[in-house]
């Protein structure tokens, strides 16, 4: 199986592809591919062959063939959809963002405990917490988003277990494992800047 | 220099070492700061090392020393300042992310092109775009975060470096190249999600 670095790099090809796509080109190189995602071409080239995917140095690659298999790769040959918990001003940037629809990948819902920032008329809909179980379970959800306290992370997690889905990505301030059966990645953004402030400061004393 | 991934467990091992010390914890050894960073006892050991951290077998490390060393390494002896482009949902959320003072990060301003957006009471302030070189500079802010749409992503980062910032994390869904002299990561939701979507389907896949 590949790693997450390979993975996100698979997802800036895929992008960088449908830009090409938009633009009518045809082929395209592992060098056009290593600069959109700013790594090397033979980066690129070891990340295609680990999936099988081969092109040829005088041709290159086919864009639309390319850009198919890394969709099938990617499981984006199929919608996904996928639940937020947690309407605070994280949760609801989260279903508000730009460009996922274009990309396979559908907010079916917001939960929250507060009746107050329960809004059914609102696209993708404001629900209560206690619909959460039944709605993934109709509709089949498998991804998560949790973007409550870090107090309520770990609760939140069990519940959407217990629910079904298989992936989650936490934006609570805590870092949460992933249980028996269920990938969990954390985003922190104290972390983000922390990682920051040390390669800045890296550079600097190395200067 | 340690890559992206140790210093992202740094910051987890100094988060568990904060809330053992609010514990009155003395000393810890590298199996609870594994279990609490969801690694292996190994790792942490090999973390601390390439930092000339070392415990004793017996009586593991002191939790305030290991604390202190932490913080050392990941600047947080001293107030870092950040900036945020861009006031929409994701901005908005990021200015008022719980805890950043607790761990000496401090939100100095948030800044936007739409005069509506501007609110130079709120805190931290919002204030219109021309404003950045001015604060950046007179306040000697090195890190910013970037939450404006796709287009406008890179004409910001520029403004940001040339205004002096030195490190960036970049919101906006499309992946910024690191210039000379300044060091960019990218949070991409899009990515993130279909990063665990393959993560999800290969281990479905697998069973």
């Amino acid at each position: 199986m590949a790693n997450r670095s390979c993975v996100i790099r698979l997802s800036r090809y895929k992008n960088a592809l449908n830009r090409l796509k938009a633009l009518n080109f045809v082929r395209v190189f592992s060098d056009n591919l290593a600069d959109a995602a700013g790594v090397t071409a033979a980066q690129v080239r070891k990340d295609f062959s680990l999936f099988g995917i081969t092109g040829n140095r005088r041709g290159g690659y086919r864009v639309d063939e390319l850009a198919e298999q890394l969709n099938k790769i990617l499981g984006k040959d199929q919608l996904q959809e996928v639940i937020v918990v947690g309407i605070g001003n994280i949760g609801r940037a989260l279903l508000h963002y730009p460009g996922l629809d274009k990309s396979g990948i559908r907010l079916a819902a917001g939960f929250d405990i507060d009746p107050g920032k329960v809004n059914r008329d609102s696209q993708p809909p404001a629900l209560p917490l206690e619909e959460l179980v039944d709605v993934v379970g109709r509709r089949e959800v498998k991804l998560g988003v949790i973007a409550v306290p870090d107090y309520a992370a770990q609760q939140v997690l069990e519940l959407m277990l217990s629910a079904g889905i298989r992936g989650v990505l936490n934006f609570a301030p805590i870092c949460l494992k992933s249980p028996e059966g269920c990938i969990v990645h954390n985003i922190n953004l104290e972390s983000e800047l922390e990682n920051l402030i040390y390669f800045v400061n890296a550079t600097e004393n190395a200067q």
